[in-house]
């Protein structure tokens, strides 16, 4: 039988828009590798009625639940209080609870504010989980095989007491499913060709493969619970994609190169116009990346790509500022300036404005130069200003981990 | 009466924290400044089950509901059947949408494909709103005074069709409580002492003061019912704390950095090396950058901080890459390079590896340098790499305003 787990998350700061749910999304990945995957999830106000009647919904119909949020000491934090109402319950002072709670301040030579007191009450027939990282313990109930665990909001006291306590009691309490989860990322593919290429290749039945479109590309998400067939599973899907497969699982573009760069003893330069120091910003991202990266230039005027990089000026008044062959001076100017094994360029309209009929918003050139070449390509990318720099970004750098591939 | 309002987000990787959901806070946000927050928001399954029971339950309770994800071409979107089925209506082709989705791909040379012939299915009586950056088109359908929007997931499309459609349906249908929210931007002061400089301000009954700590600085948010009041108790605030406040409202450092150097008619160029790009990245992020951001350079190794910017080897030599010295040097560098106005550098060890007891991780230098002088900073940032880097890029652009106001 299906163990059913529901997340509720109670905050209006969720609701307004004033905070991203990211417990949600940090709980539901510690459940699904524990073989416990996530049915639900619902967000509520800070409010005694939708508190309760939510509660009373989902302690119906699901054998876990979590709650998060409303556990501080102040007039706004009710979730406790509707906990012991909804399970009829009183409230009990417990002592070690309050050891623990003015163990904190003592710890930072404090004295423990009287409004603290309240968090040492704890439901009858409550296990209080002792929180060693803030004030509000977490709360556990077990009746009839199923399990509430309530938890303070604040990222880092949640996940504390989930991996220090939660976790061991779910393990002995349920006997989870195991599971294994694969994503292979692909590129230079829409979700609909990809989909005309695996058309005939379905997910066997105990497995799941869902299509996870990103900005700009399309991931795919295999979710099994036998590793070898999850596994063969994927070989599969590979052995028909492999050409626009460029990572696996938890790699980024980024992380990709660098390995491929440092493997291969080549080093790089990037010369960006369009995308305005992004392409460089994720390079550097990544630890270690000064192993291979030398370094660039953000040439956003024309100015500067004469003067620092040595695109000629008849270049950019014959084909403008964004052509292939301003991108290819900007790749190979860039080699030259940093004596690096390989460069690559950007130049393109991000928009909103500067766009004309012949290269309207989106358009955007890239080149690659090596010491045997220089190639170049140019796209037109969908979306806004933020999302046209982005797929360049990514672009680019796939682009080169095809190249650097290729190069053997 | 108060309107009702519930999000229904759909995916099976919002469960399994395989993505964050950023477009519950986005909508969110929106609906609260149209003064319509959102009530309730559900996160379920792609399952057509858990679909369908979900939009009974919630489209019963509520005034308006919002479906996100599962509209895709792909096996796994079942959203728009689903709904379909729900209300009873059969799917037709329209024209128009299929038109719309052809358009897409044309402008990128490509054949539609057939699988896409899906996405111009809609079903009967519901409104499509045309996706001008995605394949799926949003769904509107009205009855009874209530209204369901379906939108994809993919949050620039999601973005775009709330933005260019819905907003409007929304503020013509209902009319909504007036909301206003001001919110001011601080820096260079923590939470505490900011609350300690704050004490004995508390806003009127009918106003919320919100704390939200970001990444390195504060903001402080005011949300209120009625605009004069929020406007009065925001301008008792800036009068207390108007030395560390930076900003208002939506604006970002480099927005207004932008209106600054714009006004004053000057030129920027910039010299990173930790921040890796980062810097120009948030600066070119902006549209209209261009009428004063020149370049600059990514100076990631030794060698390009000597060769393109004129660092002597003397000061790497006796002062270290991370050094004060060396970013006055970068600074200047890089500025008699662009012949801009001014510049600005940062050099430090975002980490994990580098630091050393004298100079930790997180040890950032910053320089800026004009025609008159060149000041300069050094720092120590907590955090992991990508907040000491935030945090770096944020501060020099926050330097930078406070050198430029002063200049008047």
């Amino acid at each position: 039988m299906k163990v059913k787990v529901c997340i509720i998350n109670i905050g209006n700061e969720l609701l307004l828009g004033q905070t991203v749910n990211t417990n949600l999304s940090w709980i539901g990945k510690q459940l699904a590798e524990l073989g416990l995957p996530v049915s639900r999830s619902i967000t509520i106000q800070d409010e005694p009625d939708a508190i309760k009647s939510t509660l009373a919904e989902e302690w119906k119909t699901n054998d876990i639940v979590f709650v998060t949020g409303g556990l501080g000491p102040t007039d706004d934090d009710l979730t406790k209080a509707c906990i012991a109402e909804f399970f009829g319950k009183n409230l009990e002072f417990r002592e070690e609870v309050w050891q623990s709670v003015q163990f904190l301040f003592n710890r930072r030579n404090l004295k423990t504010p009287d409004v603290n007191r309240s968090q040492a009450m704890v439901p009858q027939d409550f296990e209080a989980l002792l929180n060693k990282v803030g004030t509000a313990p977490g709360l556990y109930y077990k009746e009839n095989g199923k399990s509430l665990f309530a938890l303070p909001g604040v990222p880092v006291e949640m996940k504390h007491l989930y991996t220090d306590y939660i976790k061991d009691i779910l393990a002995e309490s349920y006997t989870p499913e195991p599971v294994f989860i694969r994503v292979l990322h692909t590129w230079n593919i829409t979700e609909s060709a990809l989909a005309e290429k695996l058309k005939g290749l379905k997910p066997p039945q105990d497995m799941q493969l869902a299509w996870l479109p990103q900005t700009g590309r399309v991931d795919l998400r295999i979710y099994g619970t036998n590793e070898s067939s999850v596994t063969d599973f994927m070989g599969r899907i590979y052995k028909i994609a492999q050409d626009v497969v460029w990572g696996v699982d938890d790699e980024k573009p980024q992380d990709v190169l660098q390995r491929l760069m440092i493997e291969r003893n080549l080093t790089l330069s990037v010369a960006e116009s369009c995308t305005g120091g992004l392409v460089q910003e994720l390079i550097t991202g990544i630890p270690g990346s000064s192993k291979y990266f030398a370094g660039g230039i953000i040439a956003y005027s024309n100015g500067i790509k004469t003067d620092l990089l040595n695109v000629k000026q008849e270049t950019l008044d014959q084909f403008g500022a964004v052509s292939i062959e301003t991108a290819r001076e900007m790749a190979f100017g860039i080699r030259q300036k940093t004596n690096s094994t390989i460069s690559i360029s950007t130049t393109g309209i991000a928009g909103p404005d500067g766009g004309t009929p012949e290269k309207p918003v989106g358009t955007v050139c890239f080149a690659i130069s090596d010491e045997k070449q220089t190639i170049s390509r140019i796209l037109v990318f969908n979306g806004d200003r933020k999302s046209i720099r982005w797929k360049a970004a990514e672009y680019v750098i796939l682009l080169l981990i095809e190249h650097v591939r290729r190069k053997v």
